[in-house]
């Protein structure tokens, strides 16, 4: 059994490089300069435990690999990005085989699900960076990180019993789960926070918009009857986040984003699923719109990574026209 | 109020040259050849009526628009291009506008509520070709075209009203409607022949494969308790598709989009969406599954337009793991 990885960012790659240590035969897809420097000297994994560096194929689109029945594939780029992606795995003959969303948001699943026969929901609780293209950094100890994983739209079945053994098997906490979107929604509640922090610096601040929005979100969530998990891996201390001597953390994937200047922010798809929901529920949720604003801003390079303050905020939810 | 219209197709086409050709403020986005073409010598529209060049600005990115509070943009681009258009939209400042999405299948409205406040649905009865730049026809008469539009994701309101005045006045049959996408389920049934017609050449066998696809359709809708009309203005007889002297019709939009080797087609949007509805429902869509795999050959270029058999649609459907 292959395991083709599509998109070797932070997650990506620390899973692939994972993976690969453990023997498993890893397909990369990859573009631009992380590919170049994979293909040339590999992908490093810098964990608290050390640094390893990991050799496995990398391509540039899925019409360079000749999809066998076995394969898995694994989607980890952000949402905006995986319509494409799902485009050009169906042009290059994928099929019947598994397709997990190792992915935050909740929007990616209906969306391979349109293509693709058997789709999986993965929740990704691995904190990790990437900021420099052949190397990757994943912070979790003593675990590498954990993964809730099911069937899309419910149920487990063969393949997520054989993905969470290899995955076990390769450092991470897995949980099979039959309602693997109640895990995703948890996580998506977590997520409101990706763009709070890069736009704040101040952790007290980060802490107050981030209860606002969560708010809005568990208002929005229970009219919609939406059902998310109470706890997870993190919650259970089964985790810690972890020092490795030599780096400083850049921080969520929201902004390692705006940091390589990647032009899209993947906020639509995190706080603007509270906006959507909010919209069909007729439920108000201006934080998380005037957050999905700011991320504009941000994304943009008009507004500095953390440089706002409680008063850009308020200016952009109050407005015209700006958040309805 | 100034028209924006998104995507200068055959549809977007032939609506931006109406509303001008009736004195209204239309500004265009468009690409490529269309819209080197259009800055250089307008856009000629052809009606069994004659040929009359419409004159109004375009512009390649929504960047390049100082938008107004009382804009109104109209989407007019395939469902694949529709979340990188609503990107751009947002970034370049569009916030309260109405956003109606004139635009076959039944996605974009939801994409669209994630970025904008005010979303509508257009189901568009307007057979229209587009295969060579700064020209586009129209084939119905007496009146040009139809559309029901409404609210999204129900209702009207005065943004409904004020588009469905001015598109009367322009020449357009209008419908306002509180149940638009009822009106949009009832098209996606009659699109899930564009691919048809764009593989096979014999009339007989597109409907033929049309009964199967639409009952599936029928089955799976029903399973998700879609509603969908009964009737609209093509089938009360208030619209005929008419020659236009010296020219001969492309056929669907998929098929112009074949011809056109755009290299995506929306049959992902069209079929995809009765087998993304099915799965989800755990109804089997064998033949709308196999068309979405055609529709990948035809794109490619791989199989020519209308040379496809009975054969070789029910070989798609028998390959193993193929439609699952």
């Amino acid at each position: 059994m292959r395991i083709i990885v599509y998109g070797i960012g932070a997650i990506g790659g620390a899973i692939a490089a994972q993976l690969s240590f453990s023997g498993h035969t890893v397909i990369g897809i990859a573009r631009g300069r992380q590919l170049d420097a994979i293909r040339a000297s590999g992908l490093s994994l810098s964990t608290p435990q050390g640094t390893r560096t990991a050799r496995f194929p990398v391509h540039a689109d899925p019409s360079e690999i000749s999809f066998e029945p076995d394969d898995v594939v694994l989607l980890t780029m952000k949402t905006p990005d995986t319509l494409g992606a799902l485009q050009r795995l169906n042009a290059a003959g994928l099929a019947a085989q598994p397709v997990f969303c190792f992915q935050n948001g909740v929007a990616n699943e209906a969306l391979a699900l349109r293509f693709f026969a058997n789709v999986y929901g993965a929740t990704v609780m691995l904190p990790a960076d990437y900021d420099t293209p052949g190397e990757v950094a994943a912070y979790f100890a003593p675990k590498i990180g954990a993964f809730d994983i099911g069937r899309y739209p419910s149920g487990t079945d063969g393949s997520v019993e054989k993905l969470c053994g290899i995955l076990s098997a390769s450092g991470f906490i897995v949980d099979p789960r039959d309602n693997v979107m109640s895990s995703k929604y948890r996580k998506l509640l977590a997520n409101l926070r990706n763009i709070i922090d890069a736009a704040l610096a101040d952790t007290e601040l980060q802490r107050k918009w981030h209860a606002k929005a969560r708010a809005e979100a568990e208002a929005v969530l229970s009219a919609a009857g939406i059902a998310w998990d109470k706890t997870d891996a993190m919650a259970r201390e089964e985790l810690t986040i972890t020092a490795i001597p030599g780096r400083t953390r850049v921080g969520s994937s929201t902004l390692q984003s705006i940091v390589r200047r990647t032009g899209s922010l993947e906020t639509d798809f995190l706080n603007g699923e509270i906006v959507l929901l909010g919209r069909l529920h007729g439920i108000a949720t201006p934080v998380n719109a005037a957050l999905c604003k700011l991320s504009i801003e941000l994304a943009s390079g008009r507004m500095q990574p953390q440089s706002a303050s409680d008063a850009t905020i308020a200016a952009v939810i109050d407005a015209p026209g700006g958040t309805g």
